[in-house]
């Protein structure tokens, strides 16, 4: 097989094509609608930031093999070659009805719904869960680090610990959407337009032989912005140098803007830095901390009030360490206007197009959740649809609101959500509901499927046929 | 500030830039050593796979910011012009050592020794980091896996669970350098000819009304290479229908590769299908499963004999589920000649530049390590040197081997390591000792670097001067 580095939309597993083309010469190519969704919440989680909305539409709405692709195709000696014809003029024609980007949702419903002819809807699968999966993971875990730091700021450190670079891509934009003050992610940053921000590494300190003298390097080459990193080789004393060098920076009419503690017992150390600093008649002084920091260490250090201003979080958040993977499918849910689930152990699907009603208070405060089908009447009482078409025809159909947009909308969403769903132990279980129709579909299709594929081995058995 | 898709360059850290900016002002700019490294190692695991060599290499080889980069870290206000117009020029002019891709390596060795100039050492350390961990801590996962299914075939199928596409480009190498025996990502595929394997999902078993259609489609479409997903409504009747289709396959000439399994109680379904398939004649169809594999759950299946052949294994290993994140780092060991360290609580480092000695038996199986300093003569005995050469003046000077090569060489290796250290569950320490030589350099520069620092907040405090 030949090498090639291909165009995105290849980004698939091998399966697609090749049902792709079983579908085509079996004339299976009618209109299916696939569902995306969560099918549980993470351990000891409420809900979920859903994220990866607008690159999932530009993915479609790019949708194109190229040459290359087919080239390759060939190359496996899997693929009929009008079938390959076929491929190359393949576009996506479909609708999409989505959930808003930055919404906050509940496990099993449909964060985006694709109907589009059945071929056009199955490949881009891989890409769809592997993204929206990334982004909406990413974006959960920084919610609560969000949530933990209690209005301090927080900063994404997590570069160099994500699984690649995507996924630090992902993490910069998503973390920002949901709270964070900024990145440390150069390339982010200047992707999205995300504050950049930084301190300095141990590298620096250990290059000169006096780390006094480290700390007047960087003061004077960034004066109006240095944060000095103060535990290369003893915290205290690294703080205190750090003040002789605030005292020179200020007789030149310069302020220090913060030190970094990022080892040993940060709520212990934080105090004596801050008492050291304001003793010193540098009380405006930040103290940012990092090192393996999560929601439930910030948790800790602010239960006991450690004067920390910011927190730069790298290495456990930008893995989602203590979940780092979601069950996000993409399930068939209608196929040529007949409603289809699987009726898998424990894996079980909802058939059909589907409509989530978010049931709101007085106050706009989320009640519940009621997942309905598509085509049932709007509730009487205040309840927002949360799924909207986004897509027609292949081409977006929405102004995609950029990031700061995205972040102005998140906030304000977020604080109306109740504290006890957003707690970082046992948060309650908010309440999605299934509508009384779409119960009966369940029970109807499940009923149909079952009759069909043989309700017990006993029936219909080919072998003592 | 201004959006840009900036050049591969520039994914660093802002503090890189910063860092250099204050160097370069500073005139702090003789050659240093950094040393990449992995503090520790995994809950319960005793070795590294290490990977990502080449991806570092090939960075630093083709290292230069372009116009792009250098107008956004203009837009921030934090940069000096003429340093931009350095930047511009800047190149990776270093040498660089390191273990071999591939190479099983323990916490604390080196597996990347940069020796440059300060500033072009220093910025390259988001990217060599991230890439390195992600590239280890994926084969790593991987590795175990191929040990815990003995010989039985292994397939990435974890393109949609991994964070983001590098990710799963990352893991459908890597793992297929460790053994596993093809990916289901097509771009992978594509990109590193690794062998593309598929069966098909519960939608197009979905798509057809009735579940034998459904298989005699793909059979149609390739009959020499179907695998037939049983699950989607019930697992022993599915497997009975795809009886009947290979019937009717073997009718026409043609065998039914496999059928696979993606729920339920793998170990007695699979034994309930083997006993289907061979009471029917058909002893030679295999039988994969998949569903949130993991070398625990396949030591389990195997353990009770479930009659599986090959595994799919996805969302638990595309993100290293039990240990997503590791803690590998890039540090300064020696700037302008003289050896240097940090002294951070718990995070010491080792100074100077280094040799790893792997001290192998009669038969080649790695014994122990030991971790010298790098002048230090040649042990007398049979100890293979792991860093050698790789870059000289920033040019790569070996020839990188392919994934072929190098997935020989690993099973060679691997087959090497005694099983003590690779068990799944509480493996034994592999010994990595510290030559006197090396000791004596630690412990002369700490204390040279307390004894400058300050021993304690009592000495020379600036506040009480």
């Amino acid at each position: 097989m030949q090498r090639v580095d291909p165009s995105p939309s290849l980004f698939a597993d091998l399966y697609q094509l090749t049902m792709a083309q079983a579908l085509w010469q079996s004339g299976t190519t009618a209109k299916a609608t696939f569902s995306l969704y969560f099918r549980e919440h993470l351990p000891g989680r409420a809900f979920y930031v859903f994220a990866g909305l607008h690159e999932a539409l530009e993915h479609l709405q790019r949708f194109s093999f190229e040459t290359r692709d087919i080239e390759y195709l060939g190359s496996t000696g899997l693929f009929d070659s009008e079938f390959m014809d076929y491929l190359l003029s393949l576009r996506f024609t479909g609708r999409v009805r989505a959930m808003p980007e930055g919404a906050i949702v509940f496990a099993g419903e449909p964060v985006i719904e694709v109907s589009a002819p059945m071929i056009e809807a199955q490949i881009p699968e891989t890409f769809l869960v592997n993204s929206v999966n990334a982004n909406t993971l990413l974006a959960s875990k920084a919610a609560r680090i969000v949530h933990a730091a209690h209005g301090r700021n927080v900063y994404d450190f997590a570069a160099r610990r994500t699984h690649g670079l995507d996924a630090a891509d992902i993490f910069a934009r998503v973390s920002y959407m949901v709270g964070f003050d900024g990145t440390s992610n150069l390339t982010a940053g200047a992707r999205h337009g995300i504050p950049v921000v930084g301190t300095m590494a141990h590298s620096f300190v250990s290059a000169f032989e006096d780390e006094t003298d480290a700390y007047r390097a960087y003061a004077r080459s960034f004066p109006a912005a240095s944060t000095l990193l103060v535990d290369t080789y003893d915290t205290l004393n690294g703080t205190l140098r750090a003040i002789q060098v605030a005292r020179e920076m200020r007789a030149a009419g310069h302020e220090l803007n913060a030190i970094r503690l990022d080892s040993g017992n940060l709520a212990e150390l934080s105090m004596e830095c801050r008492a050291l600093l304001n003793r010193n008649g540098f009380g405006g002084v930040r103290i940012l901390a990092s090192g393996a920091l999560d929601e439930y260490s910030i948790e800790e250090l602010l239960r006991v009030c450690a004067p920390i201003d910011g927190f730069g979080v790298g290495t456990k958040a930008g893995v989602s360490h203590d979940a780092p993977w979601a069950d996000s499918v993409y399930k068939v849910v209608a196929y040529d206007g007949r409603p289809v689930m699987k009726l898998s152990d424990r894996k079980e699907t909802m058939p059909g197009s589907k409509q989530v009603y978010r049931y709101l208070s007085r106050s706009y405060r989320p009640l519940r959740d009621v997942m309905a089908a598509a085509g049932e009447a709007r509730p009487a009482v205040c309840a927002r649809p949360m799924l909207t078409e986004v897509m027609r025809n292949g081409e977006i159909t929405v102004d995609l609101p950029d990031l700061g947009e995205l972040k102005s909308r998140f906030a304000a969403e977020f604080a109306k959500l109740d504290m006890r769903y957003k707690k970082l132990h046992n948060p309650d279980a908010y309440e999605v509901a299934i509508s009384d129709d779409l119960s009966g579909l369940h029970a109807g299709t499940a009923a149909r499927l079952r009759r069909r594929s043989g309700a017990s081995i006993g029936e219909s058995l080919p072998e003592r046929a």
